[in-house]
């Protein structure tokens, strides 16, 4: 039986900050850039709060921009892995057919039954998970990797991939220990 | 920390069944009785395979009617258990909106952190399954546990449990041995 890999969505595959980075500076007037956000998502800044609630909208998640390298890599490790996509999508009722389009439309060597929409990712089972929360991590029982994000950059407690690069590297050294 | 109970939605806690019923006495002018039905989906009936087509309909899910005792037993067992709805529903991009409206409606006391949308439940790390599909315990790790539907009359490999007054006395009687 083939490992099984549980991959994040969001700031994993799917860019999230763009998005958040073009509103902020059209409600704040300001660009901000990657020092800026540094250990911090971009509704963290002071009354920038209320920019999360676009996560709610019909559309959001869309038309993300896609992680670059992560479809090539996504294709090799599904030779040699079982890979689903776990995504906290649970909090947004608007996200589920966006992401399931986006997934169809990006990722569509992914079979339909390796999709996750979950809350809460402790209820996950599989020998790895990719994930740019350290929180998701922690509750996992396997092999947790995080995947670099500017609000993660602090984080030491677990193996740290800052791209997909670094994930394929990661996984043919996993292979090979075999 | 609490146990965990995995808990299916269709033929769980969901009568997809009565709306089958219906559409195969539209269709064939036939009313299916319960004998009819052992062992069987209504859509296993010869030339009846299309009917199954009806379950990507917008609105298909969202008004299934509640089986009876669910609310009240659930109720009672998240005062001890992490209850998680885990409901394959990646086939059917038209149920996602139906689905977690129709929870919202019925089972407001599940959060939204513990609905999980899923296509092959081998995912799924929890203490306890609750579901009408073998298969689906089958590749689960934990204590597996059928909860009857037409379908699955003649399976006896796992603990059988008939209606959600079972479901209720088997959790206190594990509940009792600790």
């Amino acid at each position: 039986m083939k490992q099984r890999i549980a991959l994040d969505m969001d700031e994993v595959i799917a860019d999230i900050q763009p998005k958040f980075i073009q509103l902020y500076e059209r409600e704040f007037g300001k660009r901000l850039t990657k020092e800026d956000l540094y250990g911090k998502k971009v509704y963290y800044f002071e009354g920038a709060r209320y920019i999360r609630e676009f996560l709610f909208e019909k559309g959001f998640f869309r038309d993300l921009p896609v992680i670059a390298d992560s479809q090539e890599v996504v294709q090799e490790l599904i030779q040699h892995y079982d890979v689903f996509i776990t995504t906290a999508a649970m909090e947004f009722r608007n996200c589920f057919e966006d992401k399931y389009d986006w997934m169809h439309e990006f990722f569509p060597f992914i079979n339909w039954k390796n999709i996750v929409f979950c809350g809460d990712k402790s209820i996950i089972r599989a020998d790895y998970m990719i994930d740019d929360h350290a929180s998701n991590l922690r509750s996992f029982q396997g092999k947790g990797l995080l995947f670099t994000a500017s609000h993660n950059v602090d984080e030491t407690e677990f193996t740290r991939l800052n791209n997909w690069l670094e994930v394929r590297d990661f996984f043919r050294a996993e292979r090979a220990k075999n």
